[in-house]
């Protein structure tokens, strides 16, 4: 007789990651994917990353043993110095934690703030793994919708009175993606970062600020983060997996000292720190200087992908469809109308992979006030194809559209 | 004004690594620590790891991209490999989750099994890290305690009688470390795993085996897995902390599909995946063949240490202080009377750093049951201290011991 497992609550809540799920199917032969939100392989930089190496050598009894769960102390340093001018102060290593990957950052970010029946406000659409970070500790989600720059910050008094009034306390915590959002691409303007931090402050409400793509601006001047422009209550997070590579799991949060401290409590129950080797080897890379000139390559690389893919939805795509041009990041939000998972499911036969909308945005029987619905929406990673692919894949996702 | 954060119940709830923080004062110049349970970095394979590198330029692409949460397919067959002797069959893939650190199957497990209130049944004495991450999910613990042998199995029916009458529920869970159990040193005998086994699966309460130790024995023969011995039932998990290196944050765990399955799912919210570039690293690693021989270099190293310990300890420790020579792993557990946590301040004052028995069991407030006293105890780590400094370590316990 097999043995009869009984599972958690939250674990039956649960629901694998859309993203990661989708991820298989996208590798079948022939199949041009923009699903996946995945850095261009190209351009990893293999070889000078494989010379860090002789880090390993050099420091193998460090880098072999376990580490602080704070982070591996060089590689604090480095972020200290990257993360003063964009936070437009110095921060010191206990305003620092290092995570195995922003995703952890999310999931320490709920734990330590997190009860069941908390509510999450959201910009709709958003990042599906926050969601499920979130969603593990049984939090709910309040929506503010988004245009072209971002979250409609205008309308978060409303969102957060109403949550207030349904549920009878305010919501614990503010997520978003403010530079180039995933999904949508979108920029938030500096008007509205200073009316965000100035709500979230004022209520005490702590934002935590999502930031793997800020560096990743291909036009455009470089707007403050919210983290500069509060006073306060924000979490900064920023990974090293969009601008150097996704497969060594290093990733960051700056927050304040006593947030931090827990944090790094949480942490050890999670995975006593992160991988000492990943560190050495990516504080190795930094230290070296490789980093800034692979961020101008890839800036430059990925700014002429994005053109590539901009000027093959206005070719092929019907009129009908509608998006915004992305300064930076890895995304296209496109408006196809209908329900974009059927027409996934037509583009899937013609070859090519997206996301479809309703991935980006919670379930209505876990939203608190008003539902968005995602269904007439697609996300295209423009990243990760080939220019020839790109054209390609534009071209059958038209032909996708075009059928009833 | 300070932004005033206001954390969640659990994160109230949590209590730093009492392991991690005691780690820093070990760090005193002249300090000799038996305190962290540290593998000795004098014996990493440095020179043998560094030059796996060469996987990561032979397979850049895959090594610095996003991997599949459930693991690197290579890493994951070579853990095929070496499980199917010790878990006495083949085992699938979908058998098999690849987590950063052993630390994480904790915390996975408490994630897919555990809801609030939920009664986790353990030895006393236990592993920290595992308590807390059971605790991060609101758990609380039933005690067995152990003698020289492990977990006093004859007394499991009791204790979970007492737990379902104490809360009307089954345990969700039971946890142990048959293999040299940190901190007690102590191998369960195989007429004790076959009990337990039995009396787990007949009330259908899962077991966690954590065998991080399994293949550090220095001497008599191997003993079969609970998991081997159970008919269903049994999560294996082990890790490459302690017999390659605590650095590379790898580890795995062998279980039913669904279960499996489930942790997957919770592992996307928690990193996504363990660092890919570790993964590549360790797989090469293994593949060369190495593996095998660093594991006879060690275990002979690290017999050398225990015995030149459990010597030490005879020759200068009063006739008072008891313990067992354990046949594996990293610790000596000490029976020394009196308030270990007295001790402990004596001995750092001596230049020599344990840990107390506390450490090892849970609160009172957090248990179900009968509590257990940790304070005549003593975990000393034989492992991480060299010979000359394990004899002068035990002069300087002895002198502590000696004190009023």
């Amino acid at each position: 007789m097999a043995f009869a497992y009984r599972y958690s609550q939250l674990a039956e809540g649960m629901r694998p990651s859309p993203i990661r799920e989708l991820f298989k199917m996208t590798q079948r032969p022939g199949m041009i994917s923009f699903a996946g939100g995945l850095p261009d392989p190209a351009i990893f930089p293999v070889e000078e990353f494989a010379s860090c190496a002789e880090a390993l050598r050099a420091q193998g009894p460090t880098a072999l043993q376990y580490g602080a769960s704070e982070g591996h102390r060089p590689l604090v340093a480095e972020i200290q110095r990257r993360m003063e001018p964009l936070l437009g102060r110095p921060v010191s290593a206990e305003e620092i934690i290092i995570s195995s990957g922003s995703q952890q950052v999310m999931d320490m970010a709920a734990r330590v703030l997190l009860d069941p029946g908390d509510v999450v406000v959201v910009e709709a659409p958003t990042y599906p793994g926050a969601l499920h970070s979130f969603r593990a500790t049984g939090a709910r989600f309040a929506l503010v919708p988004c245009d072209e720059h971002g979250m409609q910050v205008e309308r978060l008094p409303e969102v957060i009175e109403r949550c207030r009034q349904e549920t009878g306390h305010m919501p614990k915590l503010i997520y978003t993606i403010v530079n180039f959002s995933n999904p949508s691409g979108a920029c938030l303007s500096e008007e509205r970062r200073r009316q965000l931090a100035g709500i979230a402050h004022g209520l005490g409400i702590p934002v935590l600020e999502d930031d793997p793509y800020g560096e990743l601006r291909y036009r455009g001047e470089r707007i403050p983060t919210l983290f500069s422009l509060a006073e306060g209550g924000v979490i900064f997070a920023s990974s090293f997996s969009k601008i150097l590579a996704p497969g060594v799991r290093v990733a960051w949060a700056v927050g304040d000292a006593e947030l931090i401290r827990r944090m790094v409590i949480a942490k050890q129950g999670m995975d006593l720190c992160t991988s000492v080797v990943a560190q050495v080897l990516v504080a190795e890379y930094c230290s070296r200087g490789f980093l800034e000139s692979h961020l101008e390559r890839i800036r430059a690389h990925y700014a002429g992908k994005a053109a590539a893919m901009g000027a093959a939805l206005r070719e092929h795509l019907p009129s009908s469809a509608r998006f915004a041009s992305p300064s930076g990041g890895f995304f296209y939000w496109l408006e196809i109308g209908g329900d974009s998972r059927r027409v996934f499911e037509r583009a899937v036969d013609e070859g090519v992979a997206f996301l479809p909308g309703p991935a980006f945005y919670p379930e209505p029987a876990e939203t608190v006030g008003e539902t968005v619905d995602g269904r007439p929406h697609a996300r295209l990673c423009f990243t990760f194809a080939q220019p020839p692919e790109i054209v390609e894949g534009c071209r059958r996702l038209a032909r996708a559209l075009a059928q009833p």
